[in-house]
């Protein structure tokens, strides 16, 4: 009736496919799901309070979003980013996933322009929605940050070859990376982005969760062509809640918003509404929540820094954490000791990693990094995510699972891998 | 940076649309509000309550959705409908509007099918996802219910130009005619389905809401290709929750569902878990959801009796309502006294009646029909739900604005249309 053929084969989202994976694994032995990154705190008790009081709303929302949850999130981010955020060009989507989709679907053919590595589904919604993507390559030398010369010869090359739209997409704080963008590094790009008239979505979902709090949007340095993203899963702890926020630069408003909202009305329609009620809670600016939202930085920072350090004790390369709760570690140190084991490509070591050590990592290759590169993305979220909002508790017991999954990869390094090796040139 | 041909420009979805123009203007004069099909009943307080206790879940779902609530969805219409529904083979999405649509973006291409009339949302859907559409005609002096013959020759003629697979959409109980499939309608096209291996989605948003509990699943006549959607928005007056499913049959599920979980993963992840926590009450079979589902079909088969017979009182032909909330009524009669009035096309006759008349019905062309056929769809939703659901309350105030709404067209008609031809005719 339907040969396979005859169907748009999207591969399973990894990120997603990791986590379901090491859930059935862990029904039979201890996992540590470093794979996966759910933020491990909870939804703040105004947020679902406010959740559970709107549960009996029932009525459609506008296809844009409630009135007042697009105010809410315009003064928001006019304040938290210095950036003209208007609610008349908020959209209120379900996940900023699907927001960013619901871009690249509006554009009938785009040259996406994404950097190696970057998160996962940014490649397949490229596919899906019909577009070529180039992949610009960024380097641990540079903390994984896009080069403004990188990113000019791409453009240049695009525009040999036609006159399609070009779509960049940024992320900071960076999915899988960890690092993030300083002002200097966005005014570069930024000129660069102007000269060749670029359309950059920024997913800025990390922004919140910058450990300092420095976060710096991409909007402020080239507003007239950048869509921003953003939303409740990653520093409201909602993933499971599914609201995402997206902006439109005013020079883009009059012909993009009406292609988004045609797409939009015709899919989605709009994001449940008792969830969307809960969510203007969220961007209301509440004190117990800006604290919320402080202390999980300050938990982050502090794992994340531990993390690297003992990662490379343990000769295994990591850039220095400034956002998010990723680390993306590089072993190549340990490639001829792994080679030695059968081991050549990151998608090998995460398969052993898991199969032998009983931790889960995403290979560097699902982020659009070469096969051959020796790398990984570590979430280090398995903690107990409420015991560490606690000032009082001890940080060194609720942190402890992250500490022990690095043991566990320390372990496998030293006892596995380097004395397989040994033995092997040995000869024994 | 971005001119409008570069973009998929859907036009924005005309029955979210008139629920947005008929809220703006009811804030400057009343407004009738027959063109939006949102239910009237409220939630049940065994959904809100449950949604309210799981507020503060936060974890994202399986992206196929939550394993008891699709064991409960299969439990439920393999009871209902007498189909071999497998939890396994359900997949819960954020409404069936993006369920029907991830289908048609599974296919690279295929030829679309749909019923003239059929539900607004289908056409830009498929050619969102790049397939051609064939309208397939229905009359009025058939219950607007497709034939065997026209499908068949519709088929003959796509096997014709190649052999991209056939997608039919069907929806029983229908929106926008109000009238069903009975078994032996379902059984004639579920031959020819299976002579030309077509694949059938077939819509049944509002199967439990056949006024008479006599809906019949197209699934049952071919199950072998036929993907079944559902959900929450009518029968449990959730629109604003946006809950949907959908149920693969066993011989398209292993090429289908592997591509159906990949977009899903890759758009929109899964749906909130504190509304699929909900909707696992939705689909328990307790007795007071029963009832009220009862109470509903009961009060719907009422006011849809009364308001046909009322519109045939006025020369407006209407189909017999058999289930949901919508009259596809036909206003032929009044043809050349609207042509007086200088209204030739169903668009125009709705802007006229919402203008002069202040009642708002979505023109029968917004459903695909010929510009010149002056039909509308008329939601009979206008009425108080929650006092139409107690059993003590008086059904005639409760259901008192839809007759007025009505009384307010033959008004129009009578007074305006009539007269002003009248005057017309001799020569005042």
């Amino acid at each position: 009736m339907l040969r396979e053929d005859q169907l748009r084969s999207l591969p399973h989202s990894e990120t997603l496919l990791i986590n379901e994976t090491s859930e059935r694994l862990a029904q039979q032995r201890p996992v540590v799901r470093f794979g996966f990154g759910q933020s491990p705190f909870p939804v703040p008790e105004r947020l679902h309070g406010a959740l559970a009081r709107h549960a009996h709303q029932k009525a459609y929302a506008p296809v844009q979003g409630l009135p007042e949850l697009r105010a809410a999130v315009a003064a928001f981010h006019r304040k938290e980013d210095g950036v003209d955020w208007q609610p008349e060009r908020v959209l209120i989507g379900p996940g900023s996933k699907l927001l960013i989709y619901t871009v690249l679907a509006a554009v009938r053919r785009a040259t996406v322009m994404l950097t190696g590595p970057s998160w996962v589904s940014y490649e397949p919604q490229a596919i899906l929605a019909g577009h070529p993507v180039t992949r610009l390559p960024t380097r641990a030398a540079e903390q994984w940050r896009l080069q403004p010369d990188t990113l000019d010869a791409a453009c240049r090359e695009a525009r040999l070859e036609g006159d399609d739209p070009c779509v960049l997409i940024i992320n900071s704080p960076n999915n899988p990376s960890g690092t993030s963008y300083g002002a200097a590094d966005l005014q570069a790009l930024a000129s660069v982005a102007r000269r060749h008239n670029l359309i950059v979505i920024s997913d800025e979902i990390y922004g919140r969760l910058h450990h300092t709090g420095e976060h710096q949007s991409f909007a402020r340095f080239y507003p007239e062509g950048t869509l921003v993203t953003g939303g409740l899963s990653k520093w409201a702890g909602a993933g499971g809640w599914r609201l995402g926020i997206l902006h439109i630069p005013e020079a883009l408003d009059a012909v993009l918003k009406p292609s988004l909202l045609g797409i939009a009305s015709e899919t989605w329609s709009c994001v449940a509404t008792p969830i969307q009620m809960a969510a203007v809670e969220a961007y209301g600016r509440h004190p117990d929540i800006e604290a919320y939202v402080d202390r999980q930085r300050r938990v982050l920072h502090t794992i994340g820094q531990q993390s690297a350090d003992r990662l490379r004790s343990c000769h295994i390369a990591t850039a220095e954490p400034e956002g998010g709760f990723y680390l993306f570690p590089d072993f190549e140190y340990w490639r001829a000791d792994l080679a030695d084991r059968g081991i050549a490509t990151a998608a090998e070591l995460c398969d052993r990693l898991l199969a032998e050590a009983g931790v889960a990592l995403l290979p560097a290759s699902a982020f659009g990094m070469p096969q051959d590169f020796l790398g990984a993305r570590l979430s280090y979220v398995n903690f107990d995510g409420s015991l560490a909002l606690d000032e009082n508790a001890d940080m060194d017991s609720a942190t402890a699972p992250v500490r022990q999954g690095i043991q566990l990869i320390d372990n496998w390094l030293q006892k596995k891998v380097r004395l397989s090796a040994v033995s092997h040139q040995i000869g024994l």
